[in-house]
């Protein structure tokens, strides 16, 4: 049976890569591929998705308020399997849509996609995958300090990293950076030593 | 450097079994371990936390409102583990106590429990295990059908599958029932197509 | 599609206690199941499975010589998975076996057992294991110094340890410890700095 | 404390656009990286590591007769990370050198390469790595039937798989694909049918 899964990450692991290379593995072997990426407005459209190495791929942008789940049914039957970039920005209910391919379909949906956001908040779209994906494995990368990096730090233009705002902020990953909770929480300590609450 | 692990799992995938036998191992190594468990009421006390194969262990009780951070510091500095039983029951500030003991003392933390309720959404606790744990492993159980079970379903007196009610339903796990997403959703079905809705 | 699976550990992780787990969950869910174990001598046999823990189960006795496939054909058709205690010491043909089984009855076999001797050299049936189970997962455990404990490492009387001798030494698991690689690599130095070759 | 890794993986599943993702990771992080390759003749060089992707970059090439310690010691002490691609190919040695360089260097090993040849058999390297690597993930891929892919099928000039013959055949992966051993297995009963023993 299919399942749905969440594979999941922080800043700079690689997501998209890997998104983009699940999806060659399925065309290889002749299966076609639905590649969704929510959108930030409200129009449907396709984009190209890029990852950081150089890969990239058209993909169906959708935007919040679009059902996935019809848009499969009436469009994109034919495609075996379904893959997901930014699945952080889906609705929770778009969530359930996907789920529900799975289900009625038999059609394996992989969303590709960051847990939690700088202030270690699940986005909204990674709690209802956690809540109801069959599959949730982490795609690991590493903190300049050689542990496991599991945070999401923003950082402002003087280089401090910030520890409130806006979840989404756009303008770009330039200000983000993976981290361990140990350094993550070192930098915190440093800035507040020198009078700095950001 | 020690870590926050989450391991999750459904109903009835010997969560408890497991966070015993973790006891155990480290204990063989001579590393003295304190258990906890969230308890329902307001005292801290002793209990015994059991497995339903048989396992038994005697475990520190901890109401949503003591800091298990102080706990650790002041009464139990000598174990170089901690191991939670029934972790969704934290509160998520006590999920951030044991993610600072395991940065101030290189202590791992190691929280046994489920993910979801019973209408698929995330406990207190587990949502912030899910945003700051540097390790999140599913404990595995199937389905009646043989698939992979996901779904904690609750049954009333007549067996129906109920998708309402409190959160926490004191009372009972023979209540319950993990399930996969599908068999779940098909009971939904079958029993609105009866005319109930639970 | 039911799958064969290897769950390997080193000495002292509770492999047979997650065995028997397993066995629990399984019957819990109206599965009968058929518990192996490898025996060391040529007669078929029943015999009890211990966990250090306490959990003990009655299982079946193969030796070398036994077709399991001919054994569940003829004998336990009604038993819905196939649980393998030690099956590090299974031959490889047995392991084809099983392997076997899983496509043609589409019966899950688990697998539980060492991956590795003393001597960091693989189990005749851990091999054929690494080389056709569709499922690799590892039982972690720690080395006294913290670390994942990698190597099974065995003693003479004196607490030196031993780096060469027969692969399977008869008379008890008192005599093995899990460590680390690095933990391992450094007893063989300081022995040989004392002029100790074992 | 640093780590050997092996990532294992059936042919066409991406072990080397994984290779070089890692490495591009890392090099974002401003950690230098040493790529090797074994290589099928007797002299070090220089060659180009290629994904059928389209990522690519060089390596340098190992004989089988190189000290990779030796190497790494004397040449490239300032890459903070090893990573091996086709790692299937390396001696049983070397792979032991690789182990040596993470215990004495506290340097990341990680692995990238085939498990098992056309027959099921492990490589020499692939063996040492599962005797010996402190973490052991498999990179999954599809068969065409849509489980997963296990076994590397080689293929003659008619189509016919391919049940003896040498282990390691130059000339290219166009007569490889990968499958579930139950597609593999049906292929060698059609075949068998047919009165074709290959």
């Amino acid at each position: 049976m299919a399942k749905l899964y969440f594979k999941f990450g922080a800043m700079g692991c690689s997501k998209t890569a890997q998104a983009l290379i699940t999806k060659f593995n399925y065309e290889e072997r002749s299966m076609k591929v639905l590649l969704l990426k929510p959108s930030v407005d409200t129009r449907d459209g396709t984009d190209v998705v890029r990852s950081r190495i150089g890969l990239e791929s058209r993909a169906v942008c959708v935007p919040a308020d679009r059902d996935i789940y019809a848009l499969y049914t009436e469009q994109y039957r034919d495609r075996k399997v379904v893959i997901v970039d930014e699945c952080q920005f889906l609705t929770p209910e778009q969530v359930d849509q996907l789920g529900q391919i799975v289900i009625d379909y038999d059609v394996p949906v992989l969303c590709f996609g960051l847990s939690t956001d700088f202030q270690t908040h699940l986005f909204p779209g990674s709690r209802r995958l956690f809540e109801i994906a069959e599959s949730i494995t982490e795609i690991k990368s590493v903190c300049r300090c050689g542990a496991k990096a599991t945070v999401n730090a923003r950082f402002d233009d003087e280089g401090h990293v910030l520890f409130s705002g806006d979840q989404v902020c756009l303008g770009g990953n330039d200000r983000y950076m993976a981290m361990c909770r140990r350094c993550w929480l070192k930098c915190r300590q440093a800035q507040e030593a020198q009078g700095i609450f950001t």
